[in-house]
């Protein structure tokens, strides 16, 4: 089976990162494996951890339309370069934890995403060398108030709410080409996103590359590849699943973001 | 004098924080000092650290059009609520570090503005709450790509290349309201930006408080508070100096960025 790689928390507040054996123990590496981690004499057993998302971004850069259908149901047309957008690292969340549905925003859709997380410092490569820059894969949720993304120009309001990039559960090394990516809501089978990740308009090489061209990418930044077609609302109480073959299910409920003032 | 905050490098490589003597030592703090960073025994001579920019934040929130005059001179009015955007960590360079002009645009701008240095965790927090969690303010230059900001909508490219945000160079606690923002080119006396912060559209207190309630903020994040009108280009070879008063000046050197790649 593939290596899993995740990052977890132990009761005593410390994170460690490692890989999973099928019977969920995490095997704990001394650094993020990425920054050449060493498997340790510690193993942790599953009730001690928690899962949390499976890398720290420093940033989390973005594709939109990057599968025809999707531009096309946006009412937009496939971009001639790589259209990228951020999200703030404070939106990322574990697999497990709550969506937070903000009390300005009526409308908040899910966007299951193939997830590329970044092993090396990239600064100005070539699509062929950007490869060998994409340490694993992972899946995400790109969480959007709809509403107020199309209100604002730069999109940061509609992205970037806390919790609104779901992150996980785990990292592997290797994807097929051919893999399919579903999305489904509260348990249906009839999944309401599916797509093979080579419908994209732009590969991940090619992402990379281009990002790279502008911004220095670093060890354990993140790039979202995009979504398909089928975005659509989720509501408070919904339960959304983005899964990708090859590496498993990402899931999280939707919850209703307090507006108390935290002081 | 008011002191003087600042982040250094030694030739070690080690980075410390603390503040400036009048003689440029610095004294050196044991953590950064929005987070507790109490005095150490040790003072380093001016002549063995090279400044960094001041802090080294996790996010770089910015505002567009917060001053009305520049709005005017965008051809745009001032927005009902804050416009707000993100630079990427990686756009951040110190104080006298070159800003790498991209071989993508032919035309790169300088827009000095006023940061905020965020001292605390906060989210949704009131516009009253929101002073005690700016912990200091020092100066920033927004660098701008203006031709690839106007092709792009999300403004991530033109507002998001490597060295795009000179920041520093060091923290002060207080501003006067009054303050005057000028921004100076190749040495020239004669401002090309002038004004004073109280003319932004959005006070500090409001911005933070408007952002927090999309986003937690964290300790060492900085925003942006918009520069007021009379942006414009600079070419390679040229000299941008922003002035803050009771602050500083932070000055900047353009040059070319190299096409090689980096692998």
């Amino acid at each position: 089976m593939t290596k899993r790689y995740a990052r977890v928390q132990t009761p005593d507040g410390r994170v460690h990162y490692g890989f999973l054996h099928l019977s969920r123990e995490l095997q704990v590496l001394d650094a993020p494996p990425w920054l050449g981690g060493q498997a340790t004499e510690q193993v942790l057993p599953p009730e001690t951890y928690q899962l949390l998302a499976p890398c720290a971004p420093g940033k989390v850069v973005a594709v939109g339309k990057n599968y025809a259908k999707h531009a096309a149901e946006m009412g937009g047309s496939v971009p001639q370069e790589p259209l990228i957008f951020l999200k703030p690292p404070t939106t990322v969340i574990a697999d497990g934890e709550t969506i937070l549905y903000p009390p300005q925003s009526q409308r908040v859709d899910y966007e299951g995403e193939l997830a590329l997380v970044i092993g090396d410092r990239v600064c100005c490569c070539t699509p062929e060398d950007a490869r060998r820059k994409i340490w694993g894969y992972t899946i995400a949720n790109d969480v959007t108030a709809r509403d107020l993304q199309q209100l604002d120009k730069t999109w940061v309001r509609g992205k970037g709410f806390d919790s609104f990039c779901p992150l996980g559960p785990w990292i592997v090394r290797e994807i097929s080409p051919g893999a399919t990516l579903q999305t489904f809501l509260n348990g249906s089978a009839e999944p309401i996103q599916c797509s093979t990740i080579d419908q994209m308009v732009f590969s991940p090489e090619t992402l990379v590359s281009y990002i790279s061209h502008i911004m220095t990418l670093l060890p354990g930044d993140v790039v979202l590849t995009g979504t398909p077609s089928g975005v659509g609302p989720m509501q408070v109480g919904d339960t959304v699943q983005v899964e990708v073959e090859g590496i498993g299910r990402l899931i999280n409920p939707v919850g209703q973001r307090s507006i108390a003032a935290e002081n």
